[in-house]
């Protein structure tokens, strides 16, 4: 049901597949825009698929809150719900239950939180997680963890640590009573190279089809994340997916490649796009700016997006300024192309053992900064 | 440049075609979009050729104010600007400019009004009007008129009629110095009888390549709304299209067309599907109600737009309730798909001399509403 095989590598970066049920092929390195509501903000399915698109990721704590996995599952489960037909991967939720401040109380069991929509209260464990994914039709599940952010002292990020091995040791005992294509581990320790090596060490017994490096982008340094991300990475098993989660910046995914990392997500080009910030080879376009009012070129000369190929600089300026819906559509399709163009020209890359090569052009290109 | 012609009538319902340099081919009767700011909201121009939307709305007063005639003019004129090929109608801005509160002063001469986006002072005369509709490449272009609210005192509005007349008269002076396809002139007179032939009268013995009434739809009851529009088309010359301005529901469309006329724009179906609001053949639904949560239905049975193609209204309501962006785009393209498909079976009816059954069925059809 859920099958990763590699092409080819060059030092560490990997060029691989992953096979869904036989039929969906997804190739890696592979970028996830994200779809937490079961959507890709401001684009169409249909817009997707032309765009190349094979995975996105979604969050199970938020569709368990909204919708609620009762809709999902009448409606046919996610892919249908939603209308997307490559793979999802839902992300368990951990993430946000820490991030949102909702939590009134966590126990050996699971996680108490209100809802931010309406107040109600709620009580999830790692089986529930597990189940839910299982129910709305996920393609690739995560085990609930536990993340803290970057500021909170080593005794609570070693505690979180302990109850995330703890817990996914739970998910793996439940997934036997459901079906699911592949659930994926999620390694915690945050900074802290001891705590990463040991919840690494201690995920890796487990049969994960795939393994999550999770709690980074939370307010550390860009070096520190790299650090891990090495570290973690060099200590996975190299015939499974490694996947960095919230990850990242063009600049931050090709240094993760490199480190043999396989799978990101990001709300970047999304959410870049939504603020006016569009990704060129040579540096980013902020478009709100004075200079681009009567700039009759494409975002990215070259490019071939709907985006380019039909509109100015001078209209998305216009449509920005006027808060027009139309904007975010436009501006979200191009930065995934950008992102997708990326992901193709690595993977491209690596099979020719040109990686290298590829990733020290790109990076120069981008500190070009025409912006 | 400009051609109308009329294929079949029944009674006084008529089956014609606009032709714009020997190329565009319009069918009337025909219903536009409204893309105020060069843009129909939440639509690619790539979704309204699939939608077979083949003229949309746009207005001068507001592309005047933002982004500018100049940008227009620097990327190549409005088809190119927002990339649409079909025909573009351009309002004056003469309702925008009455119903905005912003005008400083009146005068024989023009307009002078403050913009509501940086309160720059700004004074356009009907000759101005013409010349902007010319430089930004309007397909039809339409006088600056007066456009007096239905509440105001019958002097009023006969003034307003009588200073419509003569910049009509100074907007056909001001064409011959500009290329334009097409200019409308607009027939106001709010719902006074005596007005309204008045300056009927007088609009048709100057060369327009159509009509417009105007004035309408500003707070009239809809009995007096269709008095006046019947009494207009029946003074208007049968040759030329007749264009009823922001007009409006089904049924006020079908009301129209049965009294003649050819052409409309309204706000309706694209504000109505932000709003929650979708048309169906058995009355409009209100997406966001609860009974739609588990409701695994398109919008519309058997329709073919791409919405209901794909989605569930389960889907849509979850979307709308969750204020995604993408919610605006799949309504909207379903509820522009209604209006398309009632214009084209509006004007197959009348092919057909069917035009008398097929309002009939309609309207019943409408009045079951299953919301």
């Amino acid at each position: 049901m859920f099958n990763f095989s590699i092409q080819a590598t060059e030092e560490n970066a990997r060029a691989g597949t992953i096979k869904i049920n036989e039929e969906l092929l997804v190739p890696t390195p592979l970028f996830m825009p994200v779809g937490t509501q079961a959507t890709v903000k401001a684009v169409t399915p249909g817009m997707l698929e032309e765009l190349n698109i094979k995975a996105i990721l979604s969050n199970t704590y938020h569709l368990y809150l909204r919708p609620g996995k009762e809709v999902i599952q009448k409606i046919g489960g996610l892919h249908k719900f939603c209308g997307f037909n490559g793979m999802i991967l839902t992300d368990s939720g951990g993430f946000q239950l820490f991030s949102l401040n909702n939590i009134f109380t966590k126990s050996e069991l699971g996680i108490g939180f209100s809802s931010p929509f309406d107040g109600s209260k709620h009580f999830l464990t790692p089986e529930d997680i597990i189940e839910i994914q299982s129910q709305i039709g996920s393609d690739v599940a995560l085990c609930l963890d536990i993340c803290p952010s970057y500021d909170k002292a080593k005794n609570e990020i070693q505690e979180a640590v302990e109850k995330t091995v703890n817990w996914a040791e739970r998910s793996i005992e439940a997934r036997k009573r459901y079906t699911l294509n592949a659930l994926f581990g999620i390694i915690q320790g945050g900074v802290y190279e001891d705590l990463r090596e040991m919840c690494t060490e201690k995920m890796i017994k487990m049969p994960f089809e795939g393994y999550a490096i999770g709690g980074l982008m939370t307010g550390e340094p860009r070096e520190e994340m790299l650090n891990i991300v090495q570290l973690c990475s060099s200590c996975l098993p190299s015939c499974k997916p490694r996947y960095a989660m919230g990850i990242g910046t063009p600049e931050d995914i090709l240094e993760c490649v490199e480190m043999g990392i396989d799978m990101f997500d990001c709300v970047l080009p999304t959410r870049n796009a939504r603020n006016g910030v569009l990704f060129t080879q040579k540096g980013n376009i902020h478009i709100k700016k004075k200079k681009y009012t009567l700039d009759e070129n494409p975002v990215e000369e070259g490019c071939s997006c709907y985006t380019c190929q039909h509109f100015s600089r001078a209209y998305l300026r216009h449509l920005f300024k006027a808060d027009e819906l139309l904007y975010y559509t436009l501006s979200t399709i191009h930065n995934l192309h950008f992102y997708t163009s990326l992901m193709n020209n690595i993977r491209e890359a690596i099979l020719k053992h040109q990686f290298h090569l590829f990733k020290e052009d790109f990076l120069r290109k981008r500190s070009e900064r025409i912006d």
